[in-house]
């Protein structure tokens, strides 16, 4: 077969690849990861690339506007090399960061891990403190007393018998590596050193053992690793403070937007590796981008706490997880036992431990578990319910005698993804919409008040509603062609609603919904009632039986209520029982890892949840259908809403 | 500095070194390793190699006949390099075996690892099973139920579920490595799998997960590791069985023969790196042999149980031992949390334990814990002694209610080490002596019934009593010069006394014991005897009222109470209240292998020791200088003594 030797500028690094190859494939031989979230389908737009010589086979794509493509801009999923190329990627398009310099690296950092300071975690109502503070690794800092002839405990046992002084008398374990130099560290230091001690279950493990006082520099990293989304937090464990929080998108939507397509490719030779690698970098990167802004040492961070859903945990762990999609659907493990984080291959103290939150099944993950737990149904006497909505929709039902849980597939709609102008929940996305019913002027606000670069989930639930209410979008979520209006046009994938124009927003292009998203959108809603619906049915209760309603999801970050009872994605419930709680799942990773008695209770939680299976359950079909209509074919169910 | 090619044959080995450099330490760069028992104070006389061509310095040595000294026999320790050189390492002085082919290091390990049968361990009176038989490493063999839709456990917690039906609720830990394999594991092997799980304190560690039944396929290893001696045995823990003993030099030897000596060497450059090589590559090459003798393979080795001093246990584990020779004597630790086997360098199944038995002290081991286990001390209502004579002498004394225990020098004599003819307890040693008090014929029995090679402890004990009682040697331990008789003559270090000529044991060499041999075996005894008598004054009793004295170490198989009794070694006590344990520690070591009971009575027996400080107590100078003679300058001690 021909060969191309193919010129990735600007690193100028070359590679021989089969004529006919992808050049998403061709950079990924040359290790440069591109953004590329819909996973090589050609949808997302995100793998932008300049071809400066060479020739090049490619189908029209809607994503490049006309003018690119004949200055040679590409996506380089849909791009197949037909001969010697020299290609240069757009830093937008690009996720690899290996190829930068200690200083460009620091910058890009910035750049993608943006502050997220942002994320909602609110819980009106909720008690404040729950668990008492005891991180799961905690330093303690000792004068120990020299040995004397009257005391003559060895040194390791002197270590022990301080550190049971504080932790009670649970079995301390420790590694060799500790005892090696513990002698010698425990003279020169003149018996003054700081000790860190992790919780692992009912025994204790001294991770490290340093001299002088080090108990001030504590610190833990909290991950909620999403499909889409990853989004991350430095927390000083001495002080009980949240340092910074950044998200991104999980670069593993290089290799497939969702779980199902993950999986497969994690089945293919090296796939798993590099799903792996994908979303340790990210978690790395993160963590060096913390620890710079901050000032804080590698060394001292002594724990990561992860949450994730189940697929997601495989994939951060290298553990197989093909038969997450195989029935009956049975993940490796739900529940993680706590690892040394290298293991996993996380970069922060070589002795730091890795939690991953328990979870319940192989779509119902630890941060659904996180989410029951920082929510606090477990103890709830009423009957509440969480709806976790990400690429993922989870569901919770119950209270503190029975919980029971659903998953439903929804796409990333709601994340900002695989929608025209789609953005996850940063600075520039418009988070809501209010749209003139008259005159279709529309307003909005951004995330940060900047300008607006996309739209983010709460965004397009505004939006939509605004829509259906002006009657530019008809119940089977359809544009309304004949509305005759300067901002409804035909495109070339059907019909787009222009929100805000390219020059107004500073863009390129305009920012639009197109029938295509509509469609995208009406499907995850669907995905989403239809579960809440069947679940509640199943316990032979009604939606009116539900006292308190917590809304989770990276949609953003200030989700109109009405406008998400008026589209169907959640029952017509007296406004007042919803509560926006953003990211549960990080909140609860981050409970965790700030308390070992809301570990005990995340264990316990999993433990609780039944799962309930909506691919094997006939009614779940009839329920989607009926849910496909704005905001339902059952009008009955919402009489609030009215059109 | 001039600089000399020195070439080692056979292996042709070329290394440069510095003008007068000693041709052990020219080997030691060449990483072949001589035996030196002696620490290269030319005192042992292993070292033994041919200078081939090229100028040497050497002083005289009285451990090289005029004859070997003309061909160009050398003590390599004592001989330094003025030229070039060509120098012959005579098989018997070689240690190192890494240049070896597979074949011949298969040979030459049965020959080193002699099968050591004939160490005794019995436990006369004793009951024979103290403690129920639960390995440290247990392998389970389950035919799990594969999950369907009504059983959706994850696959971790299926096979937690199966093992935990086994050893109850106990928290249960796993590694990734066992994770990430496991999904395809469990359906490949049709669900039919077997799980080794250690016990680690409260905890258990699934260490393994394997397709099918290999539950028959359990295998541990025991050794103790002594200063001068390693004794080994492959242990069949499904069917709780030894497989088989085998005892080496241990060649820590090479660098110096008592534990002080080693201490200092561990703290030179690569000091410790060498000495805790030297006995991992024991242990490792020990457990090659048995492996191979009994068709075993390595990965069914799932645990390594080791008692031994705690300098032994430190160097094993490459910690630091300096601060056990610095005032107060404070170990790193007298307590070794259950570790990976592999960390400290032990090639068995690559997720194995290592269990290290705890000691009490500096200088009272897990040796000693395991002696007192074994013997069951610590269930006794009577008063009861061990001691344990190895290089250094240990003694415990107590009962069921309390324990006390010191340590004293004796040096190697016992072993059989730093004695012109001595031997380990190996074939052809010298068991058992009679002298005619007459006509001085000796008669005696070997090990095995052999040819005569050298005397061990037990045969010394004999000899020094019958040659006491026939007046060749005084109560001083002088030979007795003005004894005509063809046996008694002068020698190169004194005067010597032929134990069995030359031609008769079919050796160059007659076997002889010299005024030196009996010096040193004079300072032996009188440091366990004045240690007991001390120890037992503490408390404020009497020898008498020792109801059992075990007496324990590697001096032989069949020591004789009266010879022990006549000499001063051990107390005038009726004689039936003696019992020789032979290789308690070893014996202890296996209990811990087989039981988990065991293994939690050992920390317990650990913590209830109390350790008396010798050196620091001014009475026990004083009684050592009153046990400097035979049987002791108090001779009212021993009434049932004469001669």
């Amino acid at each position: 077969m021909d060969k191309c030797i193919i010129t990735f500028l600007p690193d100028n690094k070359k590679v021989v690849v089969d004529r006919g190859t992808s050049l998403l494939s061709a950079a990924l031989t040359a290790h440069i990861h591109l953004n590329s979230s819909c996973g090589g389908d050609g949808v997302c737009g995100k793998c932008r690339v300049l071809v400066k010589s060479g020739k090049v086979h490619a189908e029209p794509s809607g994503r490049i506007a006309p003018q690119d493509r004949n200055a040679g801009v590409y996506l380089a999923c849909q791009t197949l090399a037909e001969s010697d190329l020299t290609v240069e990627i757009f830093p937008e398009s690009r996720l690899d960061l290996s190829a930068l310099s200690r200083e460009e690296l620091a910058l890009r950092l910035r750049g993608i891990y943006a502050p997220a300071e942002d994320i909602q975690e609110a819980k009106p109502g909720l008690t404040q403190e729950v668990f008492a503070f005891r991180p799961l690794v905690e330093k303690f800092h000792f004068e120990l007393p020299a040995p004397d002839f009257n005391d003559k405990l060895s040194d390791l046992e002197r270590v022990c018998r301080a550190v049971q002084e504080k932790i009670g008398d649970a079995p301390l374990h420790t590694g060799l590596a500790n005892l090696r130099k513990l002698g010698e560290l425990l003279r020169t230091s003149s018996w003054s050193v700081t000790v860190a001690v992790a919780a692992k279950g009912p025994v204790y493990e001294i991770l490290a053992i340093e001299p002088g006082d080090s108990s001030q520099k504590n610190f833990g990293l909290v991950f909620d690793i999403g499909t889409t989304t990853i989004t991350g937090q430095l927390v000083d464990l001495t002080h009980k403070k949240v340092l910074g929080t950044k998200a991104t998108y999980n670069r593993q939507a290089t290799f497939g937007s969702d779980i199902i397509t993950r999986i497969i490719y994690a089945q293919a030779a090296d796939g798993l590796e590099k799903l792996h690698h994908a979303v340790v970098d990210v978690l790395n990167e993160m963590a060096e981008s913390f620890i710079e802004e901050h000032d804080v040492d590698l060394n001292d961070v002594t724990c990561v706490c992860v949450s994730g859903n189940t697929t997601m945990i495989h994939l951060l762990l290298r553990i197989d997880p093909s038969h997450i999609r195989q029935a009956p659907y049975v993940p490796t493990a739900n529940y993680i036992p706590a690892i040394r984080a290298a293991e996993a291959g996380l970069k922060i103290n070589p002795h730091g431990v890795l939690y991953c939150l328990p979870g319940v099944s192989s779509y119902v993950g630890g941060d659904i578990t996180a989410g029951v737990l920082s929510c606090e149904i477990f103890k709830s006497k009423d009957l509440e319910l969480l709806i976790d909505i990400g690429t993922n929709g989870e569901i919770v039902l119950g209270n503190n005698e029975w919980l029971i849980s659903c998953a439903a597939s929804a796409g990333p709609a709601f994340e900002g993804s695989g929608m025209a102008c789609g953005l996850r929940a940063v600075r520039g996305a418009i988070q809501a919409v209010h749209v003139d019913p008259e005159s279709l002027d529309v307003a909005y606000t951004t995330i940060g008040g900047d300008k607006p670069r996309g739209i983010c989930g709460s965004g397009y639930i505004d939006l939509v509603m605004q829509l259906l209410r002006a009657g530019v979008v008809d119940k089977n979520g359809k544009l309304n062609r004949e509305k005759a209006h300067s901002r409804l046009r035909p495109s070339s994938a059907g019909y787009e609603f222009v929100v805000v124009s390219g020059p107004q927003a500073g863009l390129d292009n305009d920012i639009v919904v197109t029938d295509a998203d509509l469609d995208n959108f009406k499907r995850a809603k669907a995905a989403i009632y239809s579960a809440v619906s069947l679940l509640v049915r199943h316990m032979e209760l009604k939606a009116g039986d539900i006292r308190r309603v917590f809304v989770a999801g990276g949609f953003g970050t200030s989700l109109n209520v009405e406008s998400a009872v008026f589209i169907g994605l959640i029952p017509d419930l007296p406004r007042e029982r919803y509560v926006f709680v953003g990211n549960s799942s990080l909140a609860g990773a981050r409970e965790v890892l700030l308390s070992r008695d809301a570990a005990q209770a995340c264990d316990r939680i999993a433990g609780n949840i039944t799962y309930f299976e909506l691919s094997t359950d006939a009614a779940y079909m009839d329920e989607y259908m009926a849910a496909l209509f704005f905001p339902h074919t059952d009008a009955g169910r919402f009489p609030s809403v009215k059109y």
